[in-house]
């Protein structure tokens, strides 16, 4: 993705030219004409209809988020993706994003148009128009992408992390676990999923799983819970147990603690009718999984999560964490 | 501001740690508490009393923005002045941002506590939450920060870069040239005025200076005019004789060519009487100069810019380009 031939290269064009070339890129439908877009010091928004507006970033980084094994146009639309499977988590709609190129000088100029080309085909699916921008360079062989996003909520109320009760029972969208292989990059944010359960009003606190869920699930614990995990249910993808033979860790520790499913992790209001919910879901997403995989009980002792059945803690504290030394 | 400490980094930290520590530093006010700021999938904000939007990104890098030479403080103020010059440029007022972290794994944590400081005071007084984030690892030695910022007009329609005509006077504030030296860290974004400017109705068009009026105040031009400019006007920066005397350039190419000023740029209406207008400036901005510096006169051959008493062509075509090898 990077050369060594000066005319190959995005240094070539200058920033002017760039930018041009990344508005066209990105074509008519996806980067509106100043200043609904590009080509004023800001874009001009309407925001007469919103009253909540949803505010999320994510970058992507090269050598992070992607490799060499990732095609250009799939790290582009992992940005996208990474950044709706946000909007998805509060049950709201997308709109208008900004998006930073952090770019080395050598980054050719044809991978750049395909990182590009995946933007735009993930924008033009889900109707988010990039208003505005910025490049900054990086040392050679460096590329990094910013995207800062815009939702809003349709009348519903935003689906928080905090909201969940004692009694209520967790779910989780999708498979979990060897994210590494494929799915981190062709996942399919759970954008129409997060807003049906927004206007269900059945669901307490929702996420999407970025870390996996034996970090994230933590952020929907109130204090006086533990997570009591019905293990046998949970829905292990496929790569999970192709990561287990890799690393001889338990396909079930890979479903807890790879991360970048970006799955919607939920509890359901106790109280709920379990069945009737479990019901609706099938007939409203027949392609998406929907799995109760533990209920939230009176917290005692240290221990935050637990095997449901034998009532011993669970080893897996944490997920990935970024900059960590683990 | 790297280290090879391990305990004095930010690696020594983790993502969660570092996160939260950045939100202690930020104070309650800068950093309100989800769901209004950071801590869940999105920020949820009341845009209930705004018809339109501005959203500008911009960003800092190490080597590229700022130096060794220039605090910390500094640094992370610069960010904040950069993108609220581009909020001043459409006349608008600032609201809530996302901060984008990109940290070298060596990054000395009090260097970072530092920037964040120097962030922290400028939103304090511009009154711009941060309400969201990410940070991403560089390889070791870099760092890039990054700022996406909303703002919002007050019933008065945005100043676009379009709008100006034939007979427009061109105006700019403070003075330009220089910059390197203190001024592309230590600029005051000119949001108030700005604000008056877009409610004044006389203004026809308006930018910031960022690359220098070489190249900036071609966005202002429309295709049939030219700029002729009033060089013995120019309001030279002190800073722009010094820079004059280092490179052997003149005063007036540095004023043209070297950018960051972070100065508006603007056109008075054909038809306003400039003396009534430059009156009503001083008595509300006595601190900030405001000076005539060219007319918008009907285009005749290729030339853009001229010399106003010689109507010869000025040679600076253009100011400090990005990636560009100049």
């Amino acid at each position: 993705m990077f050369t060594d031939l000066p005319d190959a290269s995005i240094h070539s064009l200058g920033e002017v030219k760039l930018i041009a070339a990344i508005g066209e890129w990105l074509g008519s439908e996806v980067s509106p004409p100043s200043p609904c877009g590009m080509g004023d010091d800001c874009a001009v928004i309407d925001t007469s209809h919103i009253d909540r507006q949803l505010l999320t970033t994510d970058s992507v980084s090269f050598g992070r988020h992607f490799d060499t094994t990732v095609s250009a146009q799939s790290a582009g639309a992992k940005l996208i993706k990474r950044n709706l499977s946000d909007i998805a988590a509060m049950g709201g709609h997308p709109g208008p994003a900004l998006l930073n190129l952090l770019c080395a000088p050598n980054l050719r100029l044809d991978w750049l148009c395909e990182f590009i080309q995946g933007i735009r085909q993930t924008c033009e699916r889900y109707q988010v128009p990039i208003v505005g921008g910025d490049i900054s360079t990086l040392p050679s062989g460096q590329f990094t992408a910013a995207l800062s996003l815009t939702g809003h909520m349709r009348g519903q109320t935003a689906l928080l992390r905090r909201g969940a009760q004692q009694g209520d029972a967790i779910y989780v969208t999708g498979s979990l676990g060897g994210s590494i292989y494929h799915k981190h990059y062709s996942f399919e944010p759970r954008l129409a999923e997060g807003q049906w359960l927004a206007q269900s009003g059945v669901c307490s606190a929702m996420m999407d799983i970025t870390d996996g869920i034996a970090k994230d699930l933590n952020a929907l614990l109130p204090g006086d819970c533990a997570a009591h995990m019905d293990l046998p249910a949970l829905p292990l993808a496929s790569d999970a147990f192709r990561r287990a033979q890799e690393t001889g860790h338990s396909a079930i520790e890979h479903a807890f603690c790879d991360g970048e499913d970006y799955e919607l992790l939920l509890t359901l209001r106790c109280g709920t009718t379990q069945a009737a919910f479990e019901a609706d879901w099938k007939q409203r997403f027949p392609n998406t999984p929907l799995t109760r995989i533990g209920k939230l009980e009176p917290r005692i002792g240290e221990a935050r999560y637990l095997d449901a059945s034998s009532k011993e803690a669970l080893p897996w504290i944490r997920g990935f964490e970024h900059l960590s030394g683990s």
